[in-house]
């Protein structure tokens, strides 16, 4: 079954915590989100808005695609 | 200045229906939106969830990555 968006998005912020040894709370703190909306994005329990994905893009200094590469 | 995220979105939608000839009509009937919510999101006028960029990810048969690639 292919992946949906929130579980594409889910992943790669999996991975572009992992790469960098953050921590959800980390994460948290870097991107000025809630520590446990970071939990609830990871859990794919929301539809997270895109102005969100972009605070999560510049946390991790990526391009905002990069969230969404499957 | 860098584009918004929101600003890569609507630039990506207008790119996508430009290859296909499509009005935002046909880009709201293809993809399940409201017509009016289309021109809200190429206006850049709300932070779109992903739940809605996924079905427009889906009515132009592309990877939901496609729409925010800069």
């Amino acid at each position: 079954m292919p992946k949906t968006a929130r579980e594409i998005l889910a992943g790669r912020i999996k991975e572009l915590r992992a790469e960098r040894g953050w921590s959800q709370d980390e994460l948290a703190a870097a991107s000025g989100l809630h520590r446990a909306y970071v939990g609830i994005i990871e859990r794919c329990e929301k539809s997270v808005t895109i102005d969100t994905m972009e605070k999560i893009a510049k946390a991790f200094k990526v391009p905002i695609a990069e969230l969404l590469k499957d």
